[in-house]
């Protein structure tokens, strides 16, 4: 087969010409900087557009910018990331970065190869999903380029964090499954042992919210946290230790969606019935949470706004990054459905 | 803060000092190039692992590598697609590349963008996994970078391409549901009109699978196909479209698990019990297919070995850009669950 013939490739002076603007305001609009009027980004969009113009990462590379945006993705499975990435990728559409993804970070070595690479690789800029890494990784991340850290609490002087208030999350579905009448509720969490970790993962903030909520609600004794990680294993392993005290909890709080679906799976295997015997309650909200069959109570913590807020977050930092750090923390809203109910009796 | 002081960088030089072999070895263990023994893989692996060294992207980009393969991946939120990450990723483990996702690609338009991307920032490979694209533009991408093409049929002289029988697996699934004593047995497909695609897309493949086998089984005058997407969305609005005729299947065989989830919450929200009122019947067999209270009834085509068998082409490909084309095609084998049963009386 012969290649197709190459065109002679369209650059910045005829977009320019095309939309009668100057190759600096070209420029402007596609660095998204400050400057360009509306109708300045409107006239080069559609000469663009027009001309099917799209720029050089190589020759971009040269003077310092690929146009390329790094997304390290904890887990591909945890339906809870999509959502997150929907808000990235919607809030860049206008821009020229692409958007590529670092997969199978499921450790602090993981991310250490995946980060590096995509500093290696000249990207402008990083969004870094939960991260487990340890703090001096990610001020060495955000040290080479801008970088927006989401879900994880905590603040460093040299990135931006978006997080949920997970401390409120777990208080909100103790509050519900206590106003239920349920008192052995129980909690399966993302095992933690790294005193920075402790302090600022989200797991672990949920675990400490839960056992706050716990003790507010008068249920201090009936405290029960079990430790295996946020996957559907995880949920499956947790929720069979569980079942098999000799008094099983009446409802289970999974740290999140993923997990509960490994223990509703657990609870079907042992032949009991949700809600009827075990209330169960996840966190995230996911597309899975709300399928009709399983119907799962969990937590809403808007994964569609905390990509749109990290996008947002690494495109002004780009823009300068001498900027002051910025924490922005979403609120989550309980979300009831089937799988939460009184105790029985 | 201080950024840390930069270490000197580990070099190629040093690999092989340190491995007591020659610069040219240690330049073929990189490129998993012919001629470098078991022993010399090792050697070198050793020596890369104690110096921490690694290959630096931008240098390596002026000689033509970036050790970069893009994987263009069309739907982060179809189960499936982890599967075949995995494939992909275990088997580069062992090589110095580095996956990145593209995603978001739901259509041609944004599959163009996608690989004009990672062409554009030097990916020495690209593994396109069901892509939507013309064959030209298919062809377009394999002649400027080698290219694995996964779930399309169909050949080609400058791509390889690792598919599943999709028409033995919709074969499977019919045979199965008629077995059961089913004759009103519905598919729910992904819209198709391009011919080309109608040709080569494997859910067109799985739409001609089912009417072939309908016949086959003296069921043609049940033919009854509803085209909508393969999403969850889709499932749903095809299932409240089957369950509005007047005379609803018994059977509803869908295109893809993630269809499957739409269809049960469809099935739920019309008060109908699944298998009692409607069998299920999916494609993909994912881990969400696999989950206690779903225990869907499906297909595995063995995602994880297209993942490995993908990666294996690609390395081989990239070794030797002029062998003739390979065209991979697996078995599919049918997982019954409890989604299925005998229709009602």
């Amino acid at each position: 087969m012969e290649p197709p013939a190459p065109r002679r490739r369209v650059t910045i002076v005829d977009v320019a010409r095309h939309a009668q603007v100057s190759t600096t305001a070209v420029s402007k609009v596609l660095r998204n900087a400050y400057g360009a009027s509306p109708e300045m980004h409107a006239k080069v969009r559609r000469a663009i557009d027009e001309l099917g113009y799209r720029p050089h990462a190589g020759a971009r590379g040269l003077r310092g910018q690929t146009y390329t945006i790094g997304v390290m993705l904890p887990d591909i499975r945890n339906p809870f990331f999509p959502e997150i990435l929907d808000g990235i990728t919607a809030t860049l559409e206008g821009t020229e970065y692409q958007v590529f993804l670092g997969p199978g970070c499921n450790g602090e070595k993981a991310e250490a190869r995946v980060t590096e690479a995509m500093i290696d690789r000249g990207m402008d800029g990083i969004i870094m999903i939960a991260p487990v890494s340890s703090r001096a990784h990610l001020e060495h991340v955000a040290s080479s380029v801008p970088t927006v850290v989401v879900g994880r609490h905590g603040s460093s002087p040299v990135y931006d964090t978006v997080a949920d208030d997970d401390i409120e999350g777990a208080s909100l579905v103790v509050g519900h499954l206590a106003g239920l009448g349920h008192r052995r509720i129980a909690h399966i969490e993302h095992r933690e042992t790294d005193p920075t970790r402790l302090a600022e993962m989200p797991n672990a903030r949920r675990a400490d919210g839960y056992r706050q909520a716990m003790r507010a609600h008068g249920l201090a004794e009936w405290i029960d946290v079990v430790s295996t990680s946020y996957t559907q294993e995880g949920g499956y392993q947790g929720a069979k230790e569980l079942l098999d005290r000799p008094h099983p909890p009446t409802a289970v709080f999974a740290g999140a969606d993923v997990v509960a679906m490994g223990v509703l799976e657990a609870v079907a295997e042992a032949g009991l019935s949700v809600p009827g015997d075990v209330s169960v309650a996840g966190y995230d909200n996911t597309t899975f949470a709300a399928l009709g069959p399983i119907s799962l109570t969990s937590v809403d913590q808007a994964g569609y706004e905390i990509g749109r807020n990290a996008a947002r977050l690494l495109l002004d930092r780009m823009a300068d990054r001498q900027r002051p750090p910025v924490r922005i923390k979403l609120s989550p809203a309980l979300v009831p459905r089937r799988t939460t109910a009184p105790p029985p009796e």
